[in-house]
C-alpha cells in the first residue's frame, strides 16, 4: 500500500459481481476506474466467491455509478462497521469455514494436542494424535515452534513439521501448529498445514498478519488468531483480523485465551465470557483456549464448559498421554486422553443445551 | 475486642465439644481457663452445633492440656489456615445452608426477582414473585434499599419491607434483601428475612460484616457476600465472610458479581470463573450474579450457564414481568419470567451434566 | 430521603441567596414552595456561605419563578454536571478548605504519622508527631482504628483517641484519624479530631458517607476520601464525594491510594495519574497517598515526588520513629522522620516547578 | 538454536576474557571445549568488551575447570537471575549506552519528534526536527512505519527513511524511528538508524527481537524496547529485553508507555511507576513515553514529569509544529515545541532534583 497516501482512507465498500469471480479482463476494467479516483482494489477470496473491496479516500458517486453501470457487477456495499470484511453485516456474514469434513458453527468443534512436539519423542506425539482423535477431537493440535519468556528456553524445531504431518496422515485430521515469522510460515504452508495459529504475542504483529493473509490465500488453510494479552478492546481484536482477512485470507477462527493482568490463582483472567460480543459483531467462529487461561489442568474441563455456555463453537485443549513428559506448557496444563473424552462429551451435551434453547 | 492487645494474634485454633453445645456453666470453666493465658473465647453457631475459637497470643501447651483435661471437650484442633472457620478443612467444613426446603449443594438454586422493590407499584413486585416461583426460583430477591452511584437517586424505602415479606407470606419461598447500614440490618433482621445481601460496595465494610455475624447469631439467616468490586485477592473475599462468621453465623453464601475494570461491552469484567478457586479453599456455596456481571439483560443467561459450568451452586437473576417498568437496575438488567423459566431448565441440565462428571 | 419517592431525580439545581445565609425564616418559605412541588430542600454549609440545592422530580417553571421572585434570592442555577456540588462549575468552585493555618491548594500540605497507634506505647506516637512536626508535615495522622483483612488481627481502640488527642495539643498541628462506622465516628468528631479519613474499603459505603456529612456539618471538620480499591470510573469517585457534601459538608479532600490489580512488586498500581482527571471535573483538592499504593518504604519517596508532579495539592505519609516496633502496615510502608524531612524538601521544590511552569 | 535440544537449559553462566575480546582462535578453542558438554557459546558484544554466555544443560565442574585453566580468561561467572545479560548483577552492570555526546544516565535525555513522518510534507518534519533540538532534546524521534489498529490506515512509507536521514544530517542529533519486520529493519539499519523502537504491539514478538540483535551486533544503534500493553509482570518485560541483548546487543533501553486496561479519562493506565522496580532488576535505562500513556497532549507535561519524578533517565515526546496537521498519533497526542522547551526545562529541574536527594 505504500506509494499511495492512504492515510484519511474512511471509505468502506465491497464491490459484489454476479458470478462469483471476477474476470482477469473484468478485473482490469474495474481497477483502471477506480484508479482514476485514486483508489485501489484489494480482492478478498472465499471458498464459494471473491469480492473486492474499494480502499480509497471518499466514496465519489461518479465512481459508484460507473461501477454500477458494469453489466458483470451486482451490488456496491457500503459497511456500516471499521470492519469491510469481519463485520457481521459485510457480505462474508454467511462465509463458512470448513475444516476436515466439519464446517465451524455445526456442533461443538474440539481441537486437542500437545502445546509442543518433542523431537526426541516423535511417537509420543503420533501416540497422543490417536487418542485425542479417538476421544472425540476434530483436529490436532502440536507446535512445531514455541514462543517462551527466556531466550534460553528451548524454542522448538523445524524438523518437528514432519512429526505433525505424520499425526495427519495417520489420523486423517486436520492439524494446527503456531508460527511466529515468515520462515515458519513458509514451512508450515509449505508442508500443508491445514490450521495457523497466531499466538497472544504476536496477537497485533501486524506484519505476520498481513503475511499469513497474502501466503495463504486461495489455500483453505484457516487461521486461528488467539486474543492479545491486554484487556484490550473488542475492536482491537477484530481489527487483527481484518487484517489477514484484507490480506486476502477470511478464513478466519477468533480464539479468546485470557488476559493478564491474571485472575489470583489462574495464569492469566479467564475471558471466554468475550463470546457473546464477538459474535454480535462479527460472523468469525469462536475457539476458545482454556488451557493459557486458567493454566491448570485441573481446572480446565470447567473453563471448557463455561466456553461453550457463552456460546462457543469449540475449544482447543492441550492433551498429553503423559503430561510430565512434556515440555513447553504440557506439564502444567495438558489434559490426559481420557479426561479429553469425558470432557468432550460434556462439551457436546452443553452445546445441545444451547442449541435448543432460544434464551442466549 | 477492644481493650485487650489483640495485634499479635496468629493463633488459629478451635474447641470442639462433645455435645453439639457447652453448657453455660461448661463455657464459663472455659473461658476462665483461657484468660489465664491472655486468651478469648468466640463461639461459632452451626445449625448442628457449635464451635468455640481461641483467640489468643500464642498457643500455649498447658493451656490446651488443660482444656483437653476437660471430660465434655472432644478435641483442640489447629487450622492450618488463616481461615479459622471459613476453610475447607476447618470444623465447618461439613456445615449446610438451608433455605426454604434446600439444602444449598444439592441441586441448583436460582434467585430471581426485582432489583428495586418500587413502593409505588407493590403489585408489580408480588406478580413479579409469582411468576418466578412459577418460573422454578427457589428464592425471591426484592431490593428494599439500593446503594446508588447518585445520592440524588432512589436510595430505597423502608416501607417496601412489606412489600418483601408479603411475598414472602403469599409464595412461600424465602426471601432476599441487601443491606448496608445496622437501620436497615435491624428492620430486615425484625422483619425475618431469610437471606441478607452485602453488595460489593460494603462487602469490605467490616463494621457491618462484624455486626450482621452478631445480630443473625442462632436465627436462620443465611448471608449473601458479594465480592468487592476491584480485582482484588480471593483471600480478601474469604477473609471477608471470615468477619461474619466469626461474630456468630457461619450461614455464609459467597457471591462473584464481576469486577472492575469493566470488560469492554459489559457493565463489569465476569469473574464467574473464580468458583473452583473458592471452591477449593472454603466450604461455602458459591451464587454468582450474572446481572450485575454483564449488566444487560441479553447477555444473562449465557453468564448464568457458564458460572454453573464452572461449578456454582446456584445463580441470582434479576426478573422483573416488565423490566421498562422497573427502578434501579431492572430496566437495563432484568430478564423476563419466561426467559426465567427456559433459563433454570438449561440451569438444571447443566448441573445435571457437572454432577455426573469427574472431570471438573 | 425516605417516604418521598425521589427515584427518578434528575434535576441539578441549587438555590444562591444574596445573603451568605438563609434565615430560618426564608428557608421555611422556600421549603414551603418546593414542597408544592414535591421537591425538597437539602442545605449545603460552605465556611463562607450556604448553597441550597433542590432535590426534586422536575424542574417546573412555575417553581423556579416564584423562587427567583423572592428578594433574597440571587440565583436558580442549574448545573451542567451530575454533581451539583462538588462539579467544578458548581457553586463552591471556589471553596476553600483551611486546615490549621493553611488553605489547601496554597503551597504543598504533607500529613504524616503512624499508620496505627499502638495503645501500649502511646509515647511512641507522641515522639513521632512532633519528629513529623519538626520534618515540616502540616497535619498528623494517628490511626485510632484500623481495617483488616483479617478479623484476628488487631483493630484499634476507643481509648487510642486520647493518645491522638494529646498529639495535636503538644503539637498544635491539626489530626487525622481513619473511620469505619457511626460508633468510631460520633468518638472522633466528639474528641475534636481536625480530619475524618475514610479508607478504601469504605469508599463507597454511602450510608457511612452520609453519616459522615451530617454529623460534621458546620463543625470545621474536613473529610479525606480515599478512592476505592477497584479501576473504577473517576465519577464514582466524585459521586462518593457528592455523598458528604449533599450530606451537609463540602469540606472534602480525594485521596487517590493505588488500585487492584497491583501492579507486580507493589502493594497497588499506583493511580497518582488520576490526579489531573480529577481537578479538571471538581474544585476538590487532591492530597495523594503513596504509602498503600506501593506499600514498601524504600519506594514512598519516588511516588510522593511523582504525585506532586501530576498536580496534586499534597501527600500523606505513614511516618514513624521506628517502623519495625509498628503495628497495623507500620512496619512496611512507613519512613522515619530523617526521610520525611529530606523528601518534604523535595516535594517542596516540585510545587515550585509545578507552579512557575505553564505546562501542566 | 535449532538442532540441539535445549529445552531443559537452566545454566546461567559467562564467561568473562582477561582482554576486551577473545581472538577467533581463542573463541573456537572456547566452542570446542563446551561442545563436548553439550552446551554453545553466544557472544555479547558491549562497547568495551564483550562477554560470552554459555547456554547448556548442566554446569559441569569439568567444563568450567577446563575453562578457567585458559590462561586468557578471568572468570567464569554463574548469574543468579533468570536474566544473564540484563540482570544488574550480571556482567553488563556497568554497561553504558552512548547516543550523540550523551551519556545515558547522565543527566536526563529527551526525544521528541513526530509519530509519524507525512511523505507528503517533509519540510513539516525537517522544521520540527530543528525546533526540537532548539527546545533542548537530545534526539528526533521520526516514525517511518506505523501500527495501525486498522489494516486501512497510513501504514508509513518506506519513502520516508530519506526525510529521517535528513533531519538527522542537519540537526546533528541521533534519530530513532520505529520498525516491525525484517523488511523495516534492513532499510533503517542501512539507513544509519541510531535508535531502533519497538512498539508495544510488537514488544513479544520474539522473532523480531531476535532479528534485532543479530542485525544490529557491533553497530553502535540503541534498541528502546516499549513495554508490552497489558499489565503483565516485570519480568515478562526484562526477558524480551533478554532476548535482544542474547542475540547480540546490549545496547537496550526499556521504556514503560501504558498498559490496558485504560485508565477511565486517559488512552493507557500510566505505569512510569514501574522505573523503581525495573532498576532494581537491571542495569538497562529507563526511558518513559508519556504521550502514549495518558494520550492527549495537556496531560503530557504532568505525566512527563511524574516520570522523571519516579527516577526515569528520560522521556520520549511527541512534538509538532502543528499537530493538527500531524497523521498517526500526532493530532492527538504531540505537543507544540514551546511546551516542549519549559517542559525540559522542568525536566532538568526535577532530574537535579532526584539527584541531590538520598530518598529514592
Amino acid at each position: 500500500m505504500m506509494g499511495l497516501n492512504l492515510h484519511l482512507f474512511k471509505t468502506k465498500s465491497m464491490i459484489i459481481p454476479k458470478e462469483p469471480v471476477l474476470s482477469a479482463e473484468q478485473l482490469a476494467q474495474i481497477i483502471a476506474i477506480v484508479t482514476e479516483y485514486n483508489c485501489q482494489i484489494q480482492t478478498v477470496a472465499g471458498h464459494h466467491r471473491n469480492v473486492y473491496a474499494v480502499l480509497g479516500e471518499e466514496r465519489s458517486t461518479e465512481m459508484v455509478n460507473r461501477i454500477l453501470g458494469l453489466d458483470y457487477i451486482d451490488r456496491f456495499d457500503a459497511v456500516d462497521s471499521p470492519f469491510k470484511l469481519m463485520d457481521i453485516k459485510s457480505e462474508l456474514s454467511n462465509h463458512k469455514i470448513i475444516l476436515g469434513n466439519h464446517i465451524l458453527g455445526n456442533g461443538s468443534f474440539v481441537i486437542a494436542g500437545h502445546c509442543t512436539i518433542d523431537p526426541k519423542n516423535p511417537n509420543l506425539f503420533i501416540e497422543t494424535a490417536h487418542a485425542v482423535k479417538e476421544a472425540g477431537a476434530k483436529a490436532i493440535r502440536g507446535g512445531v515452534w514455541k514462543p517462551r519468556t527466556m531466550p534460553y528456553s528451548f524454542q522448538g524445531d523445524d524438523a518437528s513439521i514432519k512429526i505433525l504431518m505424520e499425526a495427519r496422515a495417520q489420523t486423517g485430521l486436520p492439524v494446527d501448529t503456531e508460527v511466529m515469522d515468515e520462515h515458519q510460515l513458509r514451512i508450515a504452508v509449505e508442508a500443508g498445514v491445514d490450521i495457523l495459529q497466531v499466538g497472544a504475542r504476536n496477537a497485533l504483529n501486524y506484519s505476520l498478519l498481513k503475511n499469513i493473509g497474502h501466503l495463504t490465500q486461495n489455500k483453505k488453510i484457516a487461521v486461528l488468531l488467539k486474543r492479545s494479552m491486554g484487556m484490550g478492546p473488542i475492536n482491537e481484536f477484530i481489527a487483527a483480523a481484518e487484517y489477514i482477512a484484507a490480506a486476502g485470507n477470511p478464513d478466519i477462527i477468533l480464539c479468546p485465551r485470557g488476559t493478564s493482568p491474571t485472575m489470583d490463582g489462574y495464569r492469566n483472567y479467564p475471558d471466554e465470557s468475550i463470546t457473546p460480543l464477538l459474535k454480535e459483531k462479527t460472523w468469525a467462529p469462536v475457539i476458545v483456549d482454556p488451557c493459557h487461561s486458567v493454566g491448570r489442568a485441573k481446572y480446565v474441563p470447567s473453563a471448557a464448559l463455561a466456553a461453550m455456555a457463552y456460546g462457543a463453537d469449540g475449544v482447543i485443549i492441550e492433551t498429553h498421554l503423559d503430561p510430565q513428559r512434556g515440555i513447553g506448557d504440557d506439564p502444567k496444563q495438558s489434559i490426559k486422553p481420557a479426561i479429553l473424552k469425558q470432557l468432550i462429551s460434556d462439551i457436546e451435551a452443553i452445546w445441545e443445551i444451547k442449541n435448543r434453547t432460544v434464551t442466549a
